[in-house]
């Protein structure tokens, strides 16, 4: 046996297992590579197109079930699979002003550019049902909490939106990371390019990279990319944590707010108050181990020689597929929760009431009425809150404090202190009222539009790109060699 | 006591020793927020123009050595003082339409820009370096190596402008992150902004902000903005760990390619061969302990509510500033060290031939004269290299085995097998041929100087709008009230 | 200058900042190792005399603000104080069979052992805090929750010996922790030992330490040590983080189950129902906080070489102790939080009746009393609980359902429905009835008492050795040389 | 559709899969609880009978490929398909006295010692191949490295000794870890224990489990027990990176001290000398990977409430196993190359020479036998050294600054500057000379001995207990009812 066997079995056979996934990249990348000799002429017209003929044939054939011994890895074993179709000659030639490490590096920058893609796409689909909701809950009351407790109402639009903002910040981060991302290492060969004329332009438009990566050592040892790309990833991981913390409180029993349906909800028969939505916690988790996933890839290129090295492969990018994976799953129960969640506004009332919330918008508006000051404000309504909101004492204690008539009918405090008119007065910028909700609207719209449509650019630009591709090969294909 | 005692030490006093550093933002706060009040009317000229002068004294004044009891922060603390210099009521009155909130969030936003920018100019430093070492080294040849191998010749100017452009990605990265970070809270209060008819544009733009956090509620709960922050110092950070374990190989005495001078190295005596480069143990220390801090504070935020929390407060705040003191500490190493390393050309030159790392070169060259198939080219070169590298041992394998007459002289395969040869003909895009290598160092030089400019734009705009604050704030003391 | 600023600066200084934290080890570690010396006649009596004096005088004397030029570090410039006092001939003895890296290694482990040996002690106040709560609470009924939700009743001294037992894990953890760091790595010289015959028992001895780290190669290079060592802190902070969010919600003023007092919230003058627990928030944040600085330094060594690094250094070092500093903190917020907060047992029952709680011990009396299944129970219980908990529907049901006859009666039932029963009854091992928590508060204490005794004869063993180090120290420099 | 469709499929269909790999330890379980309820007579014994062989039937049995819908999860497929068999009456009984909680609790730690004694095993196979491959290569003579650079030759044993005693701590720690594990839930119920008056103790014993976690509440809630038991994994992960990274440096052409044989390496036809030993990468890989995999464990339990959570759910748990497969490669890997790496002595005594690692001895040598001072000793060997190691120089330079005649000939200096001779003298503890190796070897052995010894026995017991229960299990169902 050419390689010991816990090598093969610990290290190739599991290699095996991931390339497998990655092999219609590896595809693309000859066909592309193919495509650049020829045009630059650095291969003969009949070599190429024999070869390609090769290759679109050996796309079409099954791959073995296990790595044979003696190769070293799945590409290896295409390479030998071409060369008994065409001979050893000719087939070498494909490998021209090449090598695994640019293949490799550009097979793996496809995959990640990839799953960005869906994950923005699922990030998309989520904040859609974001905006959707709080266009139809500008008036839906809630309330507010810091640090565990109850603090002043406001509305479900103006919670979720702020929420949607989040999400845009981590939607324009997976743009940033996608140009970060989505460069093409091919033509860096080893590590120093090669003495052959190619044009690394034609491969990366092929593969649909917005350019080549410049320098060709960076293009093979860099880990920036990867780490890039994760960036914005374990910030949504974080985010959705802590939506998922905040509504498993807004959803316990005793709060009782936010309301689930059954079908998100384990019941007992015998508890029927206690309806668990279990759904935040597999949220909470799914968050949190994705975070951890991507973590997993930050440390592991730690401390390595800033070299070409294996962290720079398949093991360690399949621990970032992995947090992908997991990181969809959350934005797809978030997407349930926003959608299925409702609130409870009675019970908004009855907790902003009990707890006083709404008070502090009657003592600010005494100051802006009477011109009193905030102390003597706060004191006057901490007074009436004690005695229990009586409005006698409220009058009374006002004009012994302040010297001046109180004005106010017993209908109009109760007015000041009911939660719509706490979220009513709120109309500058950035607050619960409906005029400035409306214009948070607005300007959310726009730039997630924006957002949005950056993403399905570049998803329809790689689309084009390897559609050129295909097309290319197929002419090469047919054509009199 | 107000507070336990053992409340008060462990919080409630370390956390003053921690805003006694924060203070100047926190006055620059008090100014802009009354500037607004005063142009919005909502308080009269006279009473905003008494608090200027007040605030304007209490800035000047000493900070108590040690929290008073009963005092829960510095900030009461300084309200306090207010108070006794202007009357509570009056003094009451500066804290109109705001709140700790939104103070905290306004606060921490600053120091966080501070740092970002800060550790933005040593990196511009350090790229300034490294290209301008870079373009008086772009024939200075060097060896890459692979998995710790030596593998394919270069230029030290193909090497740094690989790192160069990894830093480039970073800056580009702060850059983004300042657009996250640089926005307002203030206008928020304690979460739903206010019922007065404030204006958060003019305190955003005394403050140096682009604009307000427009969504009230996320101006005081998301942990988004400092994990946009750190994601770019966390790449940095680990790049650097990887750039000084591959340094520290290549200045191992048995590698010997990079030399330092002694101002950089530990000595033995006895073993005059044995020169320490520690200077890199120290920077890898720094990386991995940076990037430790920044870990720490994405952790904090896990699976807390999506509320405000004190994790938004002054002891994580500390944590990321601590992680970016010690990247700062990072950087000035490594431009210390790319400033001082030199290469040593000669072993360079050595190991290539040693290791036949140009001999693929002569290989591809036999591809691209005789139009004999790779396989062939490097069984022959193969054979070369076992037999020391004999002329006449290649002639007669060559003709042997192709059929085809060689035409190289000994001194043109010498030539080949050249390490500046290998150099030379690699003239692709990205490759370290000197035309490659002036395409690249043009193309990175552009994005640099556009980076750079961006940051120096975001610290003058800051500054002047600082100043401007200053301004208006001074004719307002100096203004007839 | 013979450093280079930067490095100077950046590298030396801050070390020596922290070297003067240490340097009462490194004393230590010059007398028992002169001693030793002495002991085994490697050098001659009146020549390690003259040394002991010299070192014996220079502890007492001031050190120096800054490091002075050339001078590379602490331990250096005390070498040359000691070279001025007694000539350099003569100080250089000292140095015999000894080297720089022992010296460190060892000094760490002084530092980690101090660390770990005061964690413990705040650990085990903690303990006792918890112990002596639980054992004055042995009938205060409290609500466990699972998932957020409400679930069945309980005690609070079955809470708190929960936390108990994990805290006493996390104590012989720490036990552990010492047998694998309190080992002496002096005598390993740089990393091969000496040829001298020294005996490193004796230095070991004189240091507290159980006995040499043997292995010397070993003895400079593990990283094993701190890394068991932050092991159980890590779990601690962990379960603090945990128990501070289960406190949160508990005393959250929708729940309302814990009450804590004035002197640990903040309180609102217009919300007098808001009563901000902040020091729980900030038990949570020191207790992530320092799991991740515990993190940084596991990081730190990671993918470094098995070799002597300066990772085993001043700098990570710091850092393990600034985590554990943190978590000192943390355990005493724990313990006065567990000191000071009380049950609202009205709460406790008036939530567990109308949530249903106690339900499923009623059907389980059905089911013992009846013979009757499970399922049929559930049912009737169920129909009861829906019912509005009315008594006939209740016989009526359970008769229909069963065909026998329902001899439970009214008050019966309620009984059966109480805070008080359900506790009762749960007699077995572990469970919440008086009988097991006397159970389980002898098998506590017993190991607990354990543990507790281990760390004072660590504590006492190394007092001990110091003393007699000081005491044979002190007899050296006044026996006639 | 009982449960929404994204639930399920992202929910209860992935922890479907999950707990197919668990089904046999719910199963012994079952066996456990039927067998107590029957010895503590609370069912009666045809019952128990009926139900017993209900479910040895299912066992047998196949499993649906998928969920069916409206069902929660396999347990409670399983339960179904009991009743099928037996009526919902008699199946329910089964029930009696347990929860979910206390079973899944209980499949967990079954499952994780499973894991930690399996990756215990393959450190005992590793650390017998590292005493075996130290006994044989006491006088094998190796170059330590300080901070990447020669220092100090010793011996291949002496070096896998060093590792031999780090990895025998984390065995100590694994079997530490085991006690924490190996404690049985079950009886603890939903958290409170039961009314029924169980026996924790008979089922604790069938399950091999030491005895029943005491206090119920902690049995459910704790993370405790798992970070405990990743806790000596993660060391060892790390000890493995920093094994890989040294033995890379090692192993690297420019050092070649360690060779590798071909079945290890990759080879290059055209770059002989190139043999790259990518198995190390792959090594480091899956430590940090592993290691990081560990770390997303404790990350996901940090600021989860002290509650029954889903982290304590199969999700978490089986990113824990994922960690310990990884670890399990990484050790078959390391015992891999342990076991082919040879050492290149030419080499080492090449390296130690050109690079003066022998001369400190020479010195030493000085000082002891001449009574010179070390200083004066350092100097004569420096200049010595400097000369070229020219003998005459030495002698000249001795005599003229001791004043004293110098006695060693030319062939006694030259073996004071072997390597051998260096080795020879280190006899003290710990050092590599044979009388040390020798003493090392036998206390090693003595403490791994105890150690491999304890894991046997925990396994022994394991599946002894495990044995009992299915012969206990076979009769009840053999037996009359």
């Amino acid at each position: 046996m050419r390689f010991s066997r816990v090598y093969k079995e610990t290290v190739l056979d599991s290699s095996f297992e991931n390339w497998k996934k990655l092999l219609s990249h590896y595809f693309r990348i000859n066909q592309a590579h193919l495509l650049m000799l020829a045009r630059t002429e650095i291969l003969p017209k009949s070599l190429v197109v024999e070869i390609a003929r090769a290759l679109s044939e050996l796309e079409n054939e099954k791959i073995d079930e296990k790595l044979p011994d003696g190769i070293e890895d799945l590409v290896f074993l295409i390479e030998r699979k071409l060369s008994q179709k065409i001979g050893i000659e000719k087939a070498g030639f494909l490998h021209t002003a090449r090598s695994r490490n640019d293949i490799d590096a550009t097979v793996f920058r496809m995959c990640v550019r990839e799953k960005l893609i869906e994950v923005a796409e699922e990030l998309i689909g989520l904040v859609e049902k974001l905006s959707e909701k709080a266009k139809r809950n500008v008036r839906t009351v809630l309330l507010m909490y810091t640090h565990g407790q109850p603090a002043q109402p406001s509305t479900l639009a103006h919670y979720l939106l702020s929420l949607a903002f989040d999400f845009l910040e981590v939607l324009e981060g997976l743009i940033s990371a996608l140009r970060v991302v989505n460069l093409c290492p091919m033509g860096s060969a080893a590590i120093t390019t090669t003495g052959f004329k190619i044009d690394r332009k034609i491969v990366s438009d092929y593969l649909g990279f917005f350019e080549p990566v410049e320098n060709s050592y960076r293009a093979i040892v860099t880990s920036h990319w990867i780490n890039m790309a994760l960036n914005p990833l374990k910030v949504l991981a974080s985010d959705l944590s802590r939506f998922a913390q905040d509504v498993l409180h807004k959803a316990s029993c005793e709060v009782g707010i936010f309301n689930f349906p059954d079908e998100l909800v384990q019941i007992s028969s015998i508890m029927p108050q206690k309806r668990n939505p279990v759904v935040l916690e597999h949220l909470r988790i799914r968050s949190s181990v994705s975070f951890g996933s991507f973590n997993a890839v930050e440390v592991a290129f730690l401390n390595t020689p800033y070299q070409d090295v294996n962290e720079n492969g398949d093991f360690v990018l399949f621990k970032f597929s992995d947090g992908a994976e997991v990181l969809k799953q959350a934005l797809q129960l978030t997407k349930e929760i926003i959608e299925k969640m409702t609130v409870n506004e009675d019970r908004v009332r009855e907790l902003a009431f009990s707890t006083g919330s709404t008070a502090t918008e009657l003592a600010d508006h005494l100051v802006r009425e009477y011109r009193i000051s905030f102390r003597q404000a706060h004191q006057i309504v901490s007074e009436y809150v004690k005695s229990g909101m009586r409005y006698d004492s409220l009058v009374e204690n006002f004009e012994k404090l302040t010297g001046k008539r109180f004005t106010l009918s017993p209908s109009q405090v109760e007015e000041m202190l009911s939660v719509e008119n706490f979220v009513r007065v709120r109309q500058v910028m950035g607050g619960p009222g409906e005029k400035s909700i409306e214009e948070m609207l607005q300007s959310f719209e726009d730039r997630f539009q924006n957002g949005k449509h950056q993403i399905e650019k570049v998803k329809l630009f790689i689309e084009e790109s390897l559609g050129k591709l295909q097309d290319d090969f197929a002419s090469l294909i047919f054509s009199r060699s």
